[in-house]
């Protein structure tokens, strides 16, 4: 890593949320066309800010845009950039959504920015270096025994084939009264400051999990697929995130996963 | 309604929310006593400020609390008061919890407020008069077809019986791409903002649902049960919120509940 990546990725984070918070609410109409809908105006204009600024200090870099697809594919670096995780949250006018980057070194997240533009929330995660939550250290919270973690997931419509039986097993051994829906990547934020011990999730893509790895590891959390292994194309986007990396393998034995 | 009703529910909820943020976000272990969890200590200490207050402003006024219970039953206004709706929410972390604050006039609600003390978001109804969020009034939007509806709901837990197949039935004639979990009372705020079209949920209590009444009403839209038919307690916590009031056939159709 460059010793100003970091600084380059909040520039980042503020020029995507300075092109997204104008239209956070804004009115649109049901007969709009998709592609003249707020969120697709605010996703595009935010990569556009983040590619235009990367263009200028990172011309050698790689880009892996959510929205504008893939640059200089071969570049050893390659920044990876989601302008809003969570469209159906900034639709609904929910201020949980956010902005993720990621910096690939080798094709392994280094640097990882969650940014949540209209709280004014953001997690930076560097290899090496704490988790730093609006500029404090965040750690993630022991977590004794399954029975006591509270479960997060954006929603079960997200399950294809038998992940939901999966997941329906491993949520019947944690704290049922904790479970929560919905929140997408700050929900992976608020595991790395302590407050959620558990995210599950599948059909994530490379965009949606990169800039969460080094968040939720420096914040003392551990990232792997459904069978433990480290996330990758064959992952097939079983994500898991531990803030209790203790609870690893009952995690494993929860999901019942053994393919 | 007295006239200075409307600045009340404001103190109250003033009161409630220099209650909780202290204790939002707070660090708590899963060993703590449950009724030492800072949940339960912001539930409490919310409910108890709003309870002062209305003990001196409006002494034979009956109160409904959701932590403390009932006083004055027999009275023909009663204060209903949730003080953390979306407990799971709140110690998860996520702004979007809310205080619950409703008047009932002969059991009817005829103000309501949804505080988000966080965000410094809230939403005020008031029998006769347009909802206001953050002071500027809101309306619902409208949706000329249910295949159109962004539909919220909690979660799928909180569905006993056969409540989830109902509400699936439902879910597949709504954007498919747009159902959203979690929220709590904040969907409800967020659609009399016209953001969300509907939002469906089993269990609620009346501490739960009557500050919404108003809210979403004054917005344009219209609360009732899963069979069209007002909120009492026949309805055993099925609560439908409709954005368009136009598409209450349909929606009762498409959860094919004809029980």
């Amino acid at each position: 890593m460059r010793t100003d990546d970091i600084a380059l990725a909040h520039r980042l984070a503020d020029a995507a949320g300075a092109a997204i918070r104008p239209l956070f609410r804004a009115a649109f109409t049901h007969e709009a066309k998709a592609d003249a809908s707020p969120v697709t105006e605010a996703d595009r204009a935010a990569e556009a800010a983040m590619r235009s600024i990367l263009s200028t200090e990172r011309p050698d870099d790689g880009i892996i845009g959510e929205e504008y697809g893939a640059e200089r594919v071969d570049a050893s670096r390659q920044w990876v950039l989601d302008p809003i995780d969570g469209t159906v949250s900034f639709m609904a006018g929910r201020p949980i959504f956010g902005t993720l980057i990621a910096l690939l070194q080798d094709g392994w997240p280094v640097l990882g920015i969650i940014d949540q533009p209209i709280g004014g929330e953001r997690w930076v995660g560097a290899l090496g270096k704490p988790t730093l939550f609006n500029g404090q250290p965040v750690r993630t919270r022991a977590c004794r025994k399954l029975a006591d973690a509270t479960l997060a997931t954006t929603g079960p419509q997200y399950f294809a084939d038998h992940d939901a039986e999966h997941f329906m097993a491993l949520a019947g051994q944690t704290a049922h009264k904790r479970l929560i829906f919905g929140g997408d990547c700050y929900n992976y934020g608020l595991l790395a400051s302590g407050h959620i011990d558990l995210v599950v999730e599948a059909g994530l893509k490379l965009h949606d999990y990169a800039a969460l790895v080094p968040i939720v590891e420096g914040a003392g959390g551990t990232m792997c697929d459904w069978n433990g292994d480290p996330l990758n194309a064959d992952s097939a986007g079983h994500v898991l995130a531990l803030g209790d990396p203790a609870r690893l393998e009952d995690v494993i034995e929860g999901l019942a996963c053994h393919h």
